[in-house]
């Protein structure tokens, strides 16, 4: 039976086979639920771009450029890392060049072996999973997580997703193990437990609880975001 | 108020400040346990050693020697890593020198800074919890892992410390959070959920269920597993 991983932090990434497999990539607060944003919102594609100044650099190829840092908007930067930005298909058509504090850092770590790279946000949480048990790969689900530490939202998606999978993959990892069962045991008070982490936290220091419950909105969209050579792209589950 | 953070692998911890923290260590199958149970049954110490080869030439220093790799004894060596070799207080009196796979790399990593070392076990954790409250510093607790790994024993050891020390302590730390979280969802059927770790798969392969039973009894000891020196000694909580 095809397997399902977790690996909590990209720090540890280097402990996990990646090659042959569909990697999920977790950036729950913002990157990832803001790329699904963007894509369900008409954006041709998103080019996740690791540093700041190659980033800029795009702007002259006729790229919309987005840029995070800390989770604020890096100067210079047309868009930061809002979903917000790209609802009412406001940036439809546009190729996006983006970087962000730790999700880009996650692609860029396991882009070159996969078999597939997907993004994992919860609200497409249901399209992600119908996609993965229609392929025939293993899965390991990649926790950007925060500066390298395990961060709570990220490994809430991470459990999510696994008992999503639940019964069409089998695991022996310990932490797929324990993050299925943190999020079944919290499924019912997602916004109140994740009201405590310390990211969350971070974002409310710049009023963006409007983006929080973005990002933990759940099956708002069908499709699922998928990296196709350098871009990820939108496709339908 | 004093703060309690998790570390969920040693491969993190250079994220983690240890300065001035009292640092428990967690490795749950089995070093920490069986080095409780060591000194709870008149072990007079444990020195800690990281490699094979330096463990074994203690034997000639007049200590017992005890190594295992992988789950299994180290050749030439008098004990493995079994909790139970040491009840009736079978060494009673007697120092021991002891290597192990996960457990000795943790405490390598912390000792140079930290505040205290101490043992993290299911076995005295009552005692663990009140001797850090009686004390004034922060808390790190460092899961020895597997290889690396987040390992689910370790992990719910973690959540039950912080569990324990509420409200003693805050958190603002996520891995706290959750296994606390996932600890108290769990912790009616302990046995069973941690059945499903890889860890204890792989001990259950060595025929060792009666090790596994032991590691996860709650509160048989009432003393503290403390690093003074190069030797951790017990003391009473």
């Amino acid at each position: 039976m095809r397997k399902i991983e977790i690996c909590v932090s990209p720090e540890l990434i280097h402990l996990y086979e990646t090659k042959g497999k569909n990697v999920v990539i977790v950036d729950i607060f913002r990157a990832t639920s803001t790329m699904m944003a963007a894509l369900a919102n008409g954006v041709e594609s998103i080019t996740p771009i690791m540093d700041l100044e190659t980033c800029r650099a795009f702007a002259s190829k006729g790229y919309t450029i987005a840029g995070e840092r800390n989770g604020l908007k890096a100067e210079g930067f047309e868009l930061g890392n809002s979903p917000l930005a790209y609802l009412n298909h406001a940036f439809a058509g546009k190729k996006i060049a983006m970087t962000t504090t730790n999700g880009t850092l996650a692609i860029e770590k396991t882009k070159i072996d996969a078999n597939l790279v997907l993004l994992g946000a919860f609200v497409n949480l249901k399209a992600t999973a119908k996609y993965l048990i229609g392929q025939t790969e293993d899965v390991l689900i990649l926790c950007a997580g925060w500066k390298g530490k395990f961060n709570l939202e990220d490994s809430l998606y991470a459990g999510a997703l696994v008992s999503s999978l639940h019964p069409n993959f089998d695991t022996d990892c310990d932490s797929a193990i324990a993050l299925k069962s943190l999020y079944e045991s919290n499924s019912h008070r997602l916004q109140i437990f994740l009201g405590q982490a310390s990211h969350a936290k971070r974002l409310q220091n710049h009023n963006i609880e409007a983006d929080i419950d973005f990002c933990l909105s759940i099956d708002m969209y069908d499709i699922v975001g998928i990296l196709s050579g350098e871009e990820l792209i939108a496709k339908h589950s």
